[in-house]
């Protein structure tokens, strides 16, 4: 299970406000709080800031880098933004997010992944943008997937996000990406999938009990990474419980720990 | 999705007291709250007065009939106890709970399941006893399914019980109940599958969490009903959002009537 921690994204108010002031020790205590909580990758995004976002993401690649020993995603759709953050991000294997089968954004994209050697999220886009239909989806994860690996890119490398739209705007949304996620990861032996939980809760209310119960269902039909806030401490409890149901931790030992933690209190 | 109200059942105290005390008022409160929680069937056993349960049978359904409209599952490996709850129990198509593919339990209870034309909750045990591997319960569901269409059971009318073993007994008990699921329902189109969620978590902390979303689990792979406690608020809750997200609530109606009365407070 991979879980890439959220919270460095200049669009949360709290981070945009640390880059502004410069506040280094604030990004710092997030990246701290998000390893201490579970957090496996680091992800950066400074999107927000087009004008300054490669200065920016070497500046948050740095302060992340003196709290953590996780390795880090490197989230952006710019490349130049990409690399800086690349370039720094030295602790272990670095992580892209995202590429799409859209041909520009694929051929900026790619070489950065095949330079850097590093995990990739494909988000399913092609030429014809966002999927229509689940066939549309399943079909455009089956081309990245071929031809990344073409490429040489490591299957284990692999995260293809399906694309969550919420079910306000079509009540099988939902059950849609979990047949999906199923199907592709029985097609590619190896491939993982990864989402944003918080789409698919859009417009409706109890927003988090919808973006956790449909991360328990999404794990229930394979899906092994998500993007996500892992202090959050029901996501956190929940995702314990689910791992310990679904036979991924050992003599329940993680869930076990939580439950003396106080995390189902 | 068919939902049985567990609460009836001479094991847990209260209602024993209120059979020894022939307290019926007590037996219609409970039957009347679990139809107000949403159970579609109210579950009937008096397995634990093994002396008296054909009498205790008859008197516990004659008071469920006084207080609700909703068909009853009949709740007993008796035949004699079943089919004095049976010949009582007027509303609409009744259930029976539960066979087996043991060769007396079969011979004692398929002629009720066909005389009453009942809905029939089938364990997966034969005269081997409990599945030890998944291919054994995934055999055992199949040939159920087919012996009993055989003799003319409706499809629609079948609900396989996988059986829950503990987490504790075997980290893989929980996905392989999830795998079996999605075969069986997959090889035979129109079945149902059933089971009491309890047994999951037992020897482990936290029970309630676990039960909550190893049914939120089972329900992203298909089972389409759970002999449950409907009054519990979070059960309840976690089934509406469920739901919601897998597409069986219009509109995310149930849901959003859930959130008006505070189910997600």
């Amino acid at each position: 299970m991979l879980i890439i921690g959220e919270l460095i994204n200049t669009s949360r108010k709290a981070i945009r406000e640390a880059v502004e002031k410069k506040d280094g020790q604030y990004i710092q205590q997030i990246a701290k709080a998000q390893e201490e909580a579970g957090a496996t990758y680091i992800d950066v995004n400074c999107g927000t800031f087009m004008e300054t976002e490669v200065e920016t993401m070497e500046w948050l690649v740095e302060n992340v880098l003196q709290a953590t020993t996780l390795p880090l995603c490197i989230d952006s759709p710019n490349p130049l933004a990409l690399e800086a953050g690349l370039k720094k991000a030295i602790n272990g294997k670095s992580m892209i997010n995202s590429i799409t089968d859209e041909t520009p954004r694929w051929n900026a994209i790619l070489p950065l992944v095949k330079e850097y050697n590093t995990k990739i999220v494909a988000l399913c886009i092609d030429d014809g943008g966002m999927p229509k239909t689940n066939e549309d989806r399943i079909r455009i994860a089956d081309t990245i997937i071929n031809k990344l690996t073409a490429e040489g890119v490591n299957i284990d490398d692999i995260y293809i996000d399906p694309l969550i739209k919420p079910i306000s705007a079509g009540e099988q949304n939902g059950i849609e990406v979990l047949q999906a996620i199923q199907h592709i990861m029985e097609s590619h032996p190896g491939v993982h999938t990864t989402c944003g939980l918080s789409n698919i809760s859009y417009a409706l209310p109890a927003r988090k009990v919808l973006n956790r119960l449909f991360m328990v269902q999404t794990m229930a039909r394979g899906m092994d990474s998500y993007i996500m806030d892992p202090t959050n401490k029901e996501m956190r409890a929940a995702l314990l419980a689910s791992q310990t149901l679904l036979g991924q931790d050992r003599f329940s030992r993680k869930f076990l720990k939580g439950f003396r933690q106080g995390l189902y209190e």
